[in-house]
């Protein structure tokens, strides 16, 4: 149902007629009723499980550009459609191309033996007949960056980094610039090829791939953690490690991907929406299930238990699953350039996308005024185990960060991340390793979140 | 210092003349405090990692046949010189050859997506093409049994038997036997292929690969455990689900390898000694330092606390490092057939060949006269947190088994297994998985064990 301009002035003049101190402040009690009652079902629900299931299962990895990557924007919006969005639609993103190829490192000297490793995301391939050359350690990026210029000309530079797990995951900011920026620090030094000791805290001989910055211009690879300490324990025993390493990726051409956005249309101010955020792209290693299938079948779900529901909310709903997020966010980048003008539209968005484990707090990033809802609605998750982060500074997970820095207000759902890279850009990125009880949580708190802030007219900006 | 014969009949003698309630019934005061005193040592020492360190770093996967292999038995023999063990020689074992080659197993319709798997041991190939086929799903061996002959033709059969973790592995027997005889059994139905859930326990994105019956003849792989459950998940879809499998691995003609073997020598009865076991070999995904790296380290550092003692014990102690144990053990077997008319001079044997978390329990194999002494041991043993189990029919892990059945007095040292069949026959089979906790405490009883039973004349047997 449409509201007429009237009807839409009318209710205009009474937001103006509100004193602040009650206006908008706070949710209407029946409004926290509805979001219990729909917090509960969707807690107690699978969906969210089995939507996962069904994209892990259905289509698997999806890179971008890659087949994989089609059938996920293909299956995305069939879903959508299916689970009764009111609108669903792609908008078209152009990225840099990239094939992985193959990858073989071994040890060739002083202790012959296969190494298992993985090409990090842009990586330039080896000549044909691959790189052998004695490897130069250091510990870290830094070390690296002292290097003299030219002082490892005709050598492969390794860079032993080891992640270090915890609850906020906050190694990952150093651990992935490791990655992110060796192979252009490496190739500063005259390097021939970098390998970097996988961003992850497993013991799994499984590589973790990723993204790099631009400006990489040598071969680029992850060795699994046990083989970083297996070349490290060959370097404790000999000056001389040799290594070859042969690679095959290679940048292409520009491929053309999706953001996929489905949206349940809100009754007063069908304009102004909640942003449910995830990216529906994956790395082409695991099946995507994890990072960020779990986001994909959480946000998806929240907007399906409210469909079910019968009831719509004020504001409306923009579930988007962005593309090509793990090459460099372009999904999103893209998406911000086509609605930067409509920012104001975006009235409070939340992603999932890092985490196992369930979600332990909640940090808003919102208007001051606005904080009194905000605890409101951490007292309704506080059953669920979410607690209120006292800052209020959030911007948002991933994709959303972007829209988050541009102004819209944010919160970012935190879980537990101490176990997620151990499985983060890896084979392991599989429906194993999503516990069904997270998914249930998190629905619940997605749920509760989209309806509170959807079916409102609180003002969450600053 | 080898006795001559007079002093041997003076000792038998006094042996005849001991009354049998005190003859080598027990340990003695003595023994039993040289013996606890070396555990100490031991169990404080970081040798034995060490050792496994230098074996898996040094040398890697050692699969039968392949130059890993080759470089294992040098490297052993060059270590148990330079450790100081009095003889050291290796006996040549000729086992069946194969050729790991590659795979590929890929689902192709209606879900096309990439799968891992590994070959298991002795697979023969595919066709160059592969092998394109819908997929036939059973529970487990059991049912492909049932299966009507020829029912199977043109179609790849798979098994989904998922193995349950326990403190003792007790389901490994059965795991283990669709892994043997799938093919074989899968084969009698008409099938192309046979696809086995790997033997584990783990969620990793890794097969587990494995020896088969001698009857395999047609190609045989293991899905990883999430790649299992993902092939269930797509058959629940649908009700045809095509993979293609592409395997290039092949029997080859017979290869050459060897037991290495160590021998402290003993002052009272040299001819007569203690055996420590453990198989050199491994698979050819890992590094070999859990399966059965541990065991070679342990055994080797339990000889090497006693070198260092500067003490000899009465017999003598050999370390015997099994060659092909993984494809059958044809190591021991060879061993068995060449010492068989020496095998009372085998006193009492223990292995090494599974886990990575700390013995928890004693199992004897024994005559009932030695129990008071296996008890002392126990005793010994207690603060390492080893207990006493009241049977006494073991027969040694492994290798030692085919001498234990044979009659050797054995003793089991059972460790806890509850996660050992996370890593078994992967690529996880890496230092990373061997805890330093469980190399001191396996290298104490090891010592203990070798110390009290080669400085004693009880005879073992039933």
């Amino acid at each position: 149902m449409m509201r007429t301009f009237m009807q839409k002035a009318v209710l205009g003049m009474a937001f103006l007629l509100t004193p602040l101190s009650l206006m908008a402040a706070e949710f209407s009690a029946e409004n926290l009723a509805q979001a219990k009652a729909l917090a509960e079902k969707a807690g107690k629900s699978e969906l969210a499980y089995q939507l996962d299931e069904s994209l892990s299962t259905e289509v698997g990895p999806r890179r971008v550009g890659t087949p994989g990557d089609k059938a996920g924007i293909e299956w995305a919006v069939a879903k959508m459609k299916a689970l009764g969005f009111d609108r669903v639609w792609t908008e078209t993103v152009t990225t840099p191309g990239w094939e992985r190829g193959d990858i073989s490192v071994e040890a060739v000297s002083p202790f012959p033996q296969r190494m298992v490793a993985i090409a990090l995301g842009g990586s330039v391939p080896t000549p044909a007949d691959g790189i052998e050359a004695q490897v130069v350690a250091f510990p870290n990026l830094d070390a690296l960056k002292a290097a003299e210029a030219g002082s490892l000309k005709g050598k492969i530079a390794y860079i032993g980094y080891q992640m270090k797990p915890s609850i906020d995951g906050a190694d990952y900011g150093v651990a992935g610039k490791q990655r992110y920026l060796g192979s252009e620090v490496a190739a500063s030094k005259g390097a021939s090829a970098v390998l970097i000791r996988s961003v992850g805290t497993d013991n799994d001989r499984i590589g973790h791939t990723g993204a790099q910055g631009d400006k990489s211009t040598i071969p680029a690879a992850a060795l699994s953690i046990p083989d970083a300490d297996l070349l490290e324990s060959m370097m404790k025993r000999s000056d001389k490690v040799t290594l070859k390493i042969n690679i095959s990726s290679r940048k292409t051409a520009d491929v053309k991907t999706a953001n996929v956005i489905g949206e349940v249309t809100g009754t007063e101010r069908p304009e102004d929406f909640v942003v449910l955020g995830s990216h529906l792209d994956s790395w082409d290693v695991g099946t995507g299930a994890v990072d960020d299938g779990m986001g994909v079948a959480i946000t998806m779900a929240a907007a399906k238990h409210i469909i079910d529901s019968g009831k719509k909310p004020k504001r409306s709903i923009r579930v988007i699953l962005f593309g090509a997020e793990e090459i460099g966010l372009y999904g999103v980048k893209q998406y911000y350039e086509k609605h930067k003008d409509k920012l104001g539209n975006h009235i409070i968005g939340a992603e999932w996308d890092s985490g196992t484990r369930m979600i332990h707090q909640l940090r808003p990033g919102v208007g001051e005024k606005s904080l009194a809802a905000i605890k409101q609605m951490a007292e309704l998750l506080k059953p669920y185990g979410v607690a209120l982060h006292p800052s209020n500074s959030a911007k948002g997970q991933s994709d959303i960060s972007v829209l988050g820095k541009a102004g819209m207000p944010a919160i970012n759902f935190d879980s537990d991340l101490t176990d997620y890279f151990d499985y983060h850009h890896t084979e392991n990125d599989t429906m194993a390793n999503v516990p069904p009880e997270t998914m249930r949580q998190a629905s619940a708190v997605y749920t509760a979140f989209a309806w509170l802030t959807a079916n409102s007219l609180i003002d969450f900006r600053k």
